[in-house]
């Protein structure tokens, strides 16, 4: 049993974060922080967040932060790597949901969040760890958590690696996200009557989870060309993204549906379907759905994820989980 | 001034093509032809086609629609061939809004439509007429409109083909559509609790509207790999088309962009935008908004339009107004 | 033909007496001003706004608009009678759609808007005047146009003025409002992610509307308890209004729609149905749909309009269109 | 520890039902039956149910349901009692979410639901329970769970039996559901494109959730006219009742709050609200919000519930741990 705190409370990420961790059979001690929103209850925060916990008070962030076996940090980038900054020691772990720590090399973080980075002594300290896939590192006592459109990205791609026989070259994925992907913010581009009905695509070459997805790729060894485009679609919650992936030979079908199912058949939160996957199966879930199909010499691929749960809270409590030995499911199954 | 018929009024292209026709400044006579709908007036097979025409009796359809100057079948592949087949001569023009009509080679229709033709004869007299770019042949009798995403997709790839400097190695499509696109059925898939907050791609490696745009593609020179990929969107109207396209050296972006406003600058329904089109602004319209960004060897196009209007009924009677030699814009201003 | 100036053309009503009055046969000349929007072209306040005027400049207010022979004010109120009370003269109509001149007595006004009247003196100016029931003074030279909720509920429950065998005894209109109605402001509570599949009740004896209604129906001879409740519902645009009326003696279905048929028959843009009104026919559209039922002493009417249109932009031209003597329905038949 | 059984899976409330007791601390055994479904996985009639209990079997029904100690029918009227009279005994508990056993007066029954009833003679071992209000009888052998309309307008009123002092003279309940409250029906009304951005009353002065409560409202005492009008809005979950009260004196606000509040402090389920309820609040859970306000002699009451919870399956789980001595909130805080 463990103590845990969550930085952030107020945000989409840290109320999925609290529901998920307020039923944890191996969370003993939970305690929120927040800075807008200390000295609030959460049931003021986030009145929709049932009753199982909303006359919890979010504290002021301290030392007493001190007593926590782990921190996760819900807090946009900027305030995350300040944050771990002040409080940083290798007696806890943090788990960082920001883009933060994604990066090994400070300039490619510098260059897309055009900002320069304030710990890049602790970048040795942080492992970037998609949790369906990654090994845990008990060493690093930073753990950094994927962005949305990354984890629905390469769990599309990873299983590529398996396909021996022929090169690839040229990958692209579409990907479209429910608004809630921008977070809590007042701003006229999420106000009712600009989304209702209405699509568009936004960032396009230029948005940060591309050098992530990139970053990773070419360790795995896929090392051609790649593009990502985001959207914005009318709805909360989501992500969906197709790849589309071009190779020197023909692919069969058949084959390529049983390497992507191979892959995966160890993995209780990555569920590989026979047809396209429906957003709806995976909203309020810890799943990413998965289809793949092949025709000659294309290959399309379709996942979808709740972008709040298995693109940030759910795959921060599986990275938790696995970190600290506990079954890698728990607390993910009924969310 | 000209005398029209519209054959097949039940469905949401028959609707748009009488709201457009009945105010158009070149039709002295317009009458409408049902089969199920026959004897029934408008207001009741689409009560919200607002009051301006829904007094209007739909006909049975006989020997009278021989009056009419260009009859448009509104009819679902497979009975349009069979109507045309029976009706056609060499006086009238007929501009069909199905897929019965769009290929030259008629074992490619049957191969994707899983149907047989019924009228390959009647192939010679049919023209594939993309209206913003295709020039009128006033011996062909039949047009044969686009399918929407066709229209969509080929408006974002033709200006590509005066990229001449260099090689396109891949280009893929990813599309978004509203529920009309799939016509006015009673489906468990249409149901509102099925597509509410829903997302999902459909037909993947396997759209009858891909081997349509790659056999245009190809006839203006554009012979890479091409990939297409439909999804359907919980909104009612519209299409967002999304193309990469990798290049084999780096693509300036301002003279992509240069490319794009020339090639464009005389279509009256074609909008080259600054930035990403948003759906809203194209619904309800004639208009395909697009724009074009590049990064790289990585080419990104994206194109909005409404698939009821621009995607069918709409650029039906622009093809018309083509044909008769009438202002383009007739009656496509105000829909 | 005449001129027509709309002054405050950014907000949802402007847009609509925009497209309602580009489109006008008797408008000879069509002037948009503004304030903040002042120097801007239409395009880039309503970039949906469709192509027929969008290259339209938006003026400065000054004494230019003294040309023409009718003004529009769709203003906030508060600002409409500070512009009313600067720019009156005897030459020119005003057309006001907020609720600055919508009460004789000044004192209710001053209560229900909490604010100060800065023009008591024009009241004796101004007629409220529901297009499609009041008859028109050329006197007055200020038209008051009826709040959206008072259009719809007002339609609802005037033909009972004729229900003469019994006595009401409680009234009680419930309505349901798209976000539009709330105009086009930066507020936590219109964010997509806050509307979406939510609804609620606001202003719950506590909205301007209900002395508006009451106020007129004291005038006609409608004496009882009368609540209104208005709440919100995550559409863009529409009005729903359901009344329930209590009675002495017991009332005739079929005599009670008889009296309805006949109190619209020769209103053209109110239609009395059979069953209750789908909210989708009338968006779009200046008609009120409205049903009428009763069973025992209990009586049920159910209306709807669009928000925008009927409630707002489409009954202000239709109020110029009588005061000038048009065809009632001249712009207002294809919107 | 308790065995239960579901008869009827396929529909909504099967599949909440089976969601909040697959997890329920007294549960020690569930076992589904179906009809049509019967021999299917769970998974394959419910995707969306999440994984916790989707590999389970759906059994064809036999007199192996004897061996349960409670059995719920999710099934339509009509086939409840069929299947009730069928297996009824002394010695299980039965509780019916249908409409089925809501009357004790048959003749109301056979008139409202337009159906002979089968069971006639267990209407005496039936009883009505709303389960925030209504006491346990253990001679009784069938619970008859009430409407989802009935609960959130009963609720609504109950506690106006404590305001002493008035007479009430007219009462009316304008509520709007979500889709999901008619079922999972194939039908052109529920059509995405039929009801997206639609709203619209149906069976006005003719559901027969009318008389369920009213019946009710009778045996309370509350013995004036009441009007009960149902709506359809384009949200998949939840109620939103509004109810109008007419009293001879005036009423206090806030005497009338305290009156709320002491009626359902003790209510685990029943959330007394200062402002108007948000639908978004309560879907997903086990709460009813209500709020009241007084202003001169009406009273407004608005209540929000998920109707296929607190309206349905919820409800008859807290009836169930009632019946049995559970905690009243097992199973039913985080569903």
């Amino acid at each position: 049993m463990i103590s845990v705190g969550i930085i952030g409370s107020s945000g989409y990420t840290g109320k999925y974060l609290t529901r998920i961790l307020s039923n944890h059979g191996q969370v003993k001690e939970l305690v929120l922080y927040g800075d807008s929103s200390a000295n609030k209850y959460l049931a003021q925060v986030h009145p929709d967040l049932l009753n199982f916990c909303d006359d919890v008070l979010i504290h002021e962030i301290d030392d007493s932060i001190s007593k926590h076996d782990v921190i996760f940090t819900a807090l946009p980038h900027g305030k995350s790597m300040k944050f771990i900054n002040e409080f940083f020691n290798e007696k806890q772990l943090f788990i960082d949901l920001s883009g933060d720590f994604r990066f090994e090399d400070v300039r490619v973080y510098e260059k897309w969040y055009n900002t320069k980075h304030l710990a890049p002594e602790l970048l040795d300290n942080a492992k970037y760890s998609l949790a369906d896939i990654s090994d845990i590192d008990k060493n690093k006592k930073i753990i950094s958590n994927p962005g949305c459109y990354s984890t629905a990205s390469l769990l599309s791609m990873l299983p590529l690696t398996k396909l021996r026989h022929t090169e690839i070259y040229g990958i692209s994925t579409v990907a479209y996200s429910g608004v809630s992907g921008a977070g809590n913010k007042l701003k006229e581009d999420f106000l009712f009557p600009e989304l209702d009905n209405n699509i568009y695509a936004y960032k396009v070459n230029n948005h940060q989870h591309e050098p992530e997805i990139n970053n990773y790729l070419k360790k795995t060894g896929i090392n051609t060309d790649y593009s990502f485009v985001p959207h914005l679609m009318p709805v909360f919650a989501g992500i969906y993204a197709t790849t589309v992936v071009f190779t020197e030979e023909a692919v069969d079908d058949k084959e390529l549906k049983n390497v992507y199912g191979s892959y995966y058949q160890n993995s209780p939160f990555v569920r590989v379907k026979e047809n396209p996957p429906k957003m709806k199966n995976v909203i309020g879930t810890n799943y990413c759905d998965i289809s793949v199909s092949a025709r000659e010499n294309k290959i399309v691929i379709n996942a979808a994820i709740d972008n709040l749960i298995k693109g940030a809270s759910g795959q921060a409590v599986q990275n938790m989980n696995k970190y600290f030995g506990f079954n890698e499911s728990e607390g993910l199954i009924k969310i």
